[in-house]
């Protein structure tokens, strides 16, 4: 496949970014057409544009991942939309570090202690929603003194959020949605469209844990259950959107691997532009 | 006002072209529900992203105006979507350069026949519209020696085509509509809603030099009363604004312009979060 070699990686970054959010319908998530009232589509873009630095410096010097994640989000943690990208970040950093997936798995191999504090201290700056079962809560600076004394790294935290979160387990299985994300992104061809139905693919597999820490994982499994009608064509695609963002069911975490699976297949040469 | 010091000249000049894309309804152009068949939303946020090393340049090592405009064109030229922002970088660049409009108004002052020569062959690039009256076809290669034969500075050129073309009249009027621009936006309040205000008070009060190289003035002049008519409460905007896409009728100039006053207003402290 033919590379875009125009784009830098935190361009390419960026572009992700920016499509992701663009593409609709995609069912409850802020996107071209629906904005929550205190997440607009503006708000997205904004920390599209504002990451930058942090992608910039990912890609220039290296450096360590667990202080870019936090450059990144103070970068992007000047407006009130809340945090749109944090779980992004996590996937986007050490793939811009790396480059693929492949240079992504060898910097997560290398992390260390003062990763895992850095990434707390981004952590904290968010509101992300922690499960009520974590003992290494953000918001507890005891939780820094407890990694220190354990001698965790960023994987080893990772590891430990895996079973609930699904952007943690992308470090621990060699990114294993985001390369099923962009195996079909390349299936379902070029632009806007391909976008939409890979999300949707995705959505149909994999219960967002996102959506199971904000209301269980009954609402993720069925949110899961009506995608799949959705592509069965027994369901309507435009009023299941309607009904998720009615009920603030949000497949945030499913939206994070999307932008890290368009970063990936973009530098394997998926045109954006058609 | 209290100034928005966390930003960088650059990131608010890609703020100002992503927020005024963004806004809606706006009769006629590229919006949040509106895409034209060759060019769409994810082109305009495509060109805001890749703009970036040019406008990085301006801020941070000066150069000179006309370079940086070929430069900004060239980056933002690789999609399908042909010319989005020429007009914008036109006004963008000096502002960058100088700060605000007082620093644009001595950029401006100061250009050079270099900086003419440079702005056509950024011209040359485009797709944009030339009026058939003008002599200086920048298709022409003669054009170049013209300009340099005649020693014409690239505000002369501005000058020359300012009778023709309300972007290029800002450079000899001291940014008059630009300011204009910010100041409603300041007047309006913040957010979208005031973008959108703003962008319906200047099409109400100035013929689009776009609509009319386009479509000739008697058009340009019928959309400006229309716009009239929908502040005044007597036409319904949306329904505007589908007559306008409809027809190719689009104020791409005064987009540009409240792209240039929205620069200007973050940096007097208007606040787009809101």
């Amino acid at each position: 496949m033919e590379k875009s070699p125009l784009m830098s990686r935190a361009e390419r970054a960026q572009m992700a970014m920016m499509l992701e959010v663009c593409a609709y319908p995609k069912p409850g998530n802020v996107d071209r057409c629906h904005d929550y009232s205190d997440t607009r589509l503006e708000h997205f873009l904004a920390s599209t544009i504002l990451a930058r630095p942090a992608f910039a410096a990912a890609e220039r010097t290296g450096g360590r991942v667990g202080s870019l994640i936090k450059e990144a989000v103070m970068l992007t943690n000047g407006h009130s939309g809340g945090n749109t990208h944090f779980g992004a970040f996590i996937l986007l950093i050490p793939l811009i570090l790396g480059g693929d997936i492949e240079g992504a798995c060898r910097v997560v191999a290398g992390t260390d202690v003062q990763d895992a504090v850095d990434f707390y201290a981004a952590f904290g700056l968010t509101e992300v929603r922690v499960a009520e079962s974590d003992d290494l809560d953000v918001n507890d600076p005891a939780s820094i003194a407890a990694i220190q004394e354990r001698g965790m790294t960023l994987t080893d935290i990772m590891a430990y959020s895996a079973p609930r979160d699904m952007v943690a387990r992308e470090w621990t299985n060699e990114f294993c949605l985001t390369r099923r994300c962009a195996d079909l992104l390349h299936a379902h061809g070029h632009g806007r469209e391909a976008v939409v139905r890979t999300f949707l693919d995705l959505l149909a597999s994999e219960p967002d844990t996102f959506i199971a820490k904000k209301h269980g994982i009954d609402v993720a499994e069925r949110t899961m259950q009506c995608a799949v009608e959705v592509l069965r064509g027994e369901r309507d695609l435009c009023v299941f959107d309607a009904e998720c963002v009615e009920g603030g069911i949000n497949p945030g975490s499913i939206a994070d691997i999307t932008i890290a699976g368009i970063y990936v297949a973009l530098g394997e040469g998926w045109q954006w532009d058609s």
